[in-house]
């Protein structure tokens, strides 16, 4: 991948996801990936808006988000609100200048966009790298989906350098590796009866998910860190059958 | 004023005069002005895409661009094509950045886009101060209008600072002075049989228009410079006299 992939998640006007089409043309990015679109695919009035830019054409359809970033090694979430997660917040600016170095070192690098009602999921936030939030007014902050693609996609094609500060990773865990990896902790901490109460269980996971994103694992730690759940799970089980001897 | 007004010449369609004035407002532009949309005014569909924008409540309509931009000193036209005259060509970044500049030094700026069919006029053009081209693909270069509001209002909300070079001038002439000099040179020139061959007219019009603007005259030399005018034409009335003596 020469640029970011952007990802729209459960988008709900055609009309917005023409429009990304289009604005992602105009500034020569084009890899659009939309998952669970809520009007189904293809989308005419989507066709219509994009006024033939060969980036709806070449679109991917994705029933998931993990399907849409499993190949990806870096990923950046726009979202206003802020999430209550420990994550770096970027500007657009900053965000697509290092999103260009992390692609130049050879990262697959995404851009997630949430839906136009209620933005991403948390979860979609809390495996992301870093959070890019536009500097719009406090009162009048709900921007237009395509609107907030046309900024990063703009940004992206500004082509600012890289900042100073940046340090790749090599060989980066891809998002699928990390999402298994986060499924298999998670899984066995829920077994080990740690969420609790339950009703805290989605802030636990997604503080957990943040804070191992922030890690940037390779993807020989993500197969180690696997292990090292696993030998724990099984661990505590021996120590179970051992106490219950 | 103290930021840009952003001024729509002769748009299309009421969804993007809306979606301009959702963005004009998430960015912190208050000052739209509208000048002759196809579809009158109000416009339904413009209020449906602004959501409440109080950008769109407020914004001024004009019937000529003349009356639109009388009051300001500094003008922008955001135009994709070459038109041929000799024009200063800023990135989106650098217009804004001097448009703080500009704004800060106590100069009334504003902006310039071209209704979807057809863009600019070229007298728009030619007696603006700079022009604004955004880095789009050769292949895919038509922006939507709405996005390229939305990119220009992004540029002044990140704030960049002054470029170095920025000299502001004292007591510019507001763009009402500089028309009514413009209308009574090139009057005065059509008069002497200047313009010749009559084909060539508006080429000839707008390249003198763009000379003129690069000056970016004070009110003084304005008024100075329709002196001038008015001298040289009566001077020919007298020669001529003499010369039919």
């Amino acid at each position: 991948m020469t640029s970011p992939a952007f990802i729209l998640v459960t988008p709900q006007m055609g009309e917005n996801i023409g429009a990304a089409a289009r604005v992602m043309g105009n500034f020569g990015l084009p890899d659009l990936r939309v998952v669970d679109p809520r009007d189904g695919w293809p989308n005419l009035k989507a066709e219509s808006v994009a006024v033939g830019s060969p980036v709806l054409k070449n679109a991917t359809l994705t029933y998931t988000l993990d399907d849409a970033i499993g190949n990806l090694t870096r990923i950046y979430a726009t979202t206003a609100r802020p999430r209550g997660m420990e994550k770096r917040v970027l500007t657009p600016r900053e965000a697509m200048a290092e999103a260009r170095a992390a692609t130049e070192a050879g990262e697959a690098v995404g851009i997630l966009f949430g839906g136009e009602k209620s933005g991403l999921p948390n979860e979609a936030v809390s495996g992301a790298d870093a959070i890019i939030t536009l500097p719009v007014e406090r009162d009048f902050s709900s921007l237009n989906l395509a609107q907030t693609v046309g900024v990063l996609a703009y940004e992206w094609r500004a082509g600012d350098p890289a900042p100073d500060d940046f340090e790749p990773v090599s060989d980066p865990a891809s998002k699928a590796d990390m999402e298994r990896l986060y499924d298999h902790f998670i899984e066995e901490l829920d077994r080990a009866g740690f969420f609790h109460p339950p009703e805290k269980t989605p802030l636990m996971v997604n503080n957990l998910r943040a804070a191992l994103a922030r890690a940037r694992f390779t993807e020989q730690e993500a197969r180690t860190f696997r292990g090292a759940i696993k030998a724990l799970a099984l661990g505590r089980g021996k120590a179970r059958i051992v106490r219950e001897d």
